[in-house]
């Protein structure tokens, strides 16, 4: 039997202080893929946390300059180990290496970790506040302890523990990341955090700014996200692990944000349907089964109005869904649990017309699912009818009529995204705008004539939402600056001395950083008082 | 035997649906005020919390104009009121009329009201973020529910349920409030709801934006906090009644921000003990004795370094907190809590070096105290002796050395501030150094050569911390325009047809709004791509 893989510890790959071990597999070939990985102990877990918090504060006197150095050099050292890298990822996740893992996945996340070098160079994120009248300046700035990323099994590199969006945003604030690989796919972790170990050296940053470990059971997990020198966690991943983590993290009053379930509603209103349902239909199976419909962002539940229209487009789908091929799955785990998401739907009422058993794809897999349900037995279920099915399935809601459709949107739970389809004319507007002052407040992102798959990294974008999506509504885990100052404080000086404020907060300003002075957003100095 | 108050619900004045009566006491006359207020029940929260969520429907059809009008009649009529409301505060608190009712904390409060009417009005609080390239765009907006606010004893103004700076967050964010008197003032609670009541006619503001409770059991308030129609809640209070609520919203998914306890470390170096000792001594008793010590930014503990200057230090505070009158407490409550935490100091190792026992003042009192401890025996019991005596007294503890200091620095919880008094001349500057490069993590607002109290209205202000000063160190309760964004959500429009956008997301500024267009903070329109 192959030897455990090392972890990653204040600098150092050596033998996990072992709690176990597991072997992560191939879910195209349903066999090992010849990796052995340990479980950590509490001990490691104390012992990466204490690393991490002396890391901090080293990282304090860490010019910004080096840390997007850092981050570049990362970047470049990634495309520099590419093909290993893609391979690696493709036998542990099955995702295809083309193009999703080389041309799509990988240019994100170094797309991802350049964006935060300039923003660390740029400093803008900090959102510097100066009243010169009061002589009170204030920032946002590091936790001053590590911070815990778990990583999702869906996303091997653009949201890796080690080289995602939460790690990118993490060291951008200037704090010490501690990965914890996703237990399907360590073996790409593992390549990418010996790319990060060595970017630090180049960079001269702190050595424990990066660590890695690769599973913990769930007490020590629960001990790691609550630690008194942890600064906070990023989670993406099951609603059922998050919970455990949050209730351990919320306890301790640690700052943890999570990327938990959603749905992602589709509303399809008549008019556009009438206009043009055939092509929404072809969007929709798309969107559906983009990646065996393994995004978090996958359209999980369409809301239709009785009709017509709607008979033809649900006709449409059906046929369409069962002529698309049929993904690989992630793992065995995700093919188990959608089985039973999709028979829990099934036994809360939805019918199932089309789908619905394992298989049908290489590997692990699943047939393309689509379910049905009537507005009013959604209404009289609507927990169960809202549980997420994580891979290629769908329910469609058909409502009775405009009131039924509005109680449906007030019983939704919150959600990354809601999307709306209405006609080019103004037909659909009235109830358009019934259902957005609903749903505007359950969603993180509303679209219109969209699918909700496909975020796009802009600035502007908000890939979070209400619980359960997430844990709090104020944040986004994609989009760079905001998604920064997830792992910031809010720093105040007062009366502080000039020559010891942060260079942000300084009369000159450093660079070009914005900075609200007084009320007005400028990138200048700011003028002596005459 | 007085008939309990009405509460407020959906807009009318009404008996409560009672589950029991509370009557609240005089604390400088140690006596009822007379009035009898209900504890609500179970059945009247979920009224309340119904009707909000109505109410935030239709606030988001409300202009910003109405609603910053409605804070602007509201501060006008607690003016034309003010005689009434500082008697009624001043028999419920102990706190003295003047000047700290009727020329302080009145201003004060209508001061953040204005200020959050001016924040309405402009809209940049609501960072709206453009990306003209991808179509995306985002901004801060309500939470689609009401937020719960639970004052505090200590400000029965300025962080009254129905006024205060919460209050005035909530509503500036177009939230509807459920308001939770707080038990000690709940006459002048009851004063404010009324002026705000008519003021939301006046502005013609949905009836159900403003609601009062006075009371319930815990059970009931676990209830309000975590339902599934509450945006968010605003909490700033004791620890232990704090740690029940967020509990339950934690368990809920729904944003609490919490103010729960603050020793605000000062630290004085020697340096400054040696030019200026004298002087900081005055400064500090005025600081910790000021309103008989109830502030949340009060000087709980004071860290010297062994030597003669901290002895003088030591033996000039002693005598001027002899010398000084002894405060009104707000409540027999806050003296009982006084009395047991002073007990829990001494019994965890602190000497008595000054008072330690009830009386001495008028009313509930207690004398005004400081006690003093050796780092060795303070970092035996870290939590212990950073136990939170609110109140009029203080814990010295002497650092053996500098390496001692740091440790104790590294020792402390988060706390809302930490100031530090050094040499004008930079003989204590390696120190400072040091100690604020671990300080700076723990603290939300940073001093230098100042006391803590005093809490400037100041856009740079962070009135917040690391736990357990507050619940997330993102966050402040003081200072608009960052207060506001706690009661807010992120909502993103992707692609949504421009017609369809919020005002302040149109390429037409609709005023002189800030936005962050393609990277550039502008008050300008969005120019049509070319």
């Amino acid at each position: 039997m192959a030897e455990s893989k090392p972890v990653l510890i204040d600098g150092k790959w050596r033998p996990a202080r072992n709690a176990g071990s597991f072997a992560p597999a191939d879910p195209a070939a349903r066999q090992p893929t010849g990796e052995i990985y340990p479980v950590s102990s509490l001990q490691e877990v104390e012992e990466a946390v204490e690393a991490a918090a002396r890391a901090a504060e080293e990282l304090l006197g860490v010019p910004p300059e080096d840390r997007a150095r850092f981050l570049e050099l990362f970047a470049a050292r990634i495309e520099a180990r590419r093909a290993e890298i893609v391979e690696m990822a493709c036998a542990e996740t099955g995702l295809p290496k083309k193009p999703r893992l080389d041309e799509v996945e990988l240019p994100r996340t170094t797309g991802q970790l350049r964006q935060a070098a300039e923003a660390v160079r740029q400093r803008s994120w900090t959102l510097p506040t100066i009243d010169t009248r009061s002589g009170i300046r204030s920032m946002y700035g590091p936790l001053g302890g590590g911070v815990v990323v778990f990583g999702p099994n869906n996303f091997p590199l653009a949201f890796n523990s080690v080289s995602g969006g939460d790690f990118a945003a993490a060291v951008a604030a200037g704090n010490p990341v501690i990965g914890k690989a996703n237990s399907s796919h360590p073996g790409t972790t593992r390549l990418l955090a010996e790319e990060a170990c060595s970017a630090l050296a180049e960079a001269g940053l702190p050595k424990a700014a990066v660590q890695l470990l690769y599973r913990t059971d769930h007490q020590v997990g629960q001990r790691l996200v609550s630690h008194s020198l942890i600064g906070a966690t990023g989670y993406t991943g099951s609603r059922q692990a998050g919970l455990v983590l949050k209730a351990a993290a919320d306890r301790a009053g640690k700052p943890i944000y999570l990327e938990l379930s959603s749905i992602n509603p589709v509303v399809i209103l008549p008019g556009a349907l009438r206009e043009r349902g055939a092509e929404i239909a072809g969007e929709f199976t798309a969107s559906c089964l983009l990646g065996a419909g393994q995004f978090c962002t996958n359209p999980g539940i369409v809301l239709l109005l009785r009709g017509a229209q709607s008979e033809a487009f649900v006709e449409l789908v059906k046929t369409k869904f069962q002529e698309a091929p049929v993904g690989t799955l992630l793992s065995e785990g995700v093919q188990r649990s959608l089985e039973q998401s999709v028979a829990g739907l099934q036994r809360a009422g939805a019918e199932l017309l089309v789908g619905g058993r394992a298989g049908g794809g290489t590997g692990c897999s699943f047939q393309n699912t689509l379910l049905r349900v009537s507005g009013s037995r959604f209404l009289a279920e609507p927990e169960k009818l809202q549980q997420e099915a994580f891979g290629n399935s769908s329910l469609l809601v058909v409502a009775e009529d405009a009131d039924q459709a509005a109680q449906i949107c007030r019983a939704l739970e919150g959600n990354l995204t809601g999307a709306l389809y209405t006609a080019r004319n103004n037909e659909d507007e009235a109830l358009y705008n019934r259902l957005t002052s609903i749903l505007r407040y359950k969603v993180g992102r509303l679209l219109n004539d969209k699918m909700p798959t496909g975020v796009a990294i802009s600035p502007a974008m908000n890939h979070g939402g209400p619980y359960p999506a997430t844990g709090h509504p104020g944040f986004t885990a994609v989009g760079i600056p905001a998604s920064i100052r997830r792992f910031a404080m809010l720093q105040c000086f007062d009366n502080v001395r000039p020559e010891r404020l942060p260079p942000e907060l300084r009369d000159k300003n450093p660079g070009q950083v914005w900075r609200l002075v007084d009320g007005t957003w400028t990138q200048a100095d700011v003028l002596p008082k005459s």
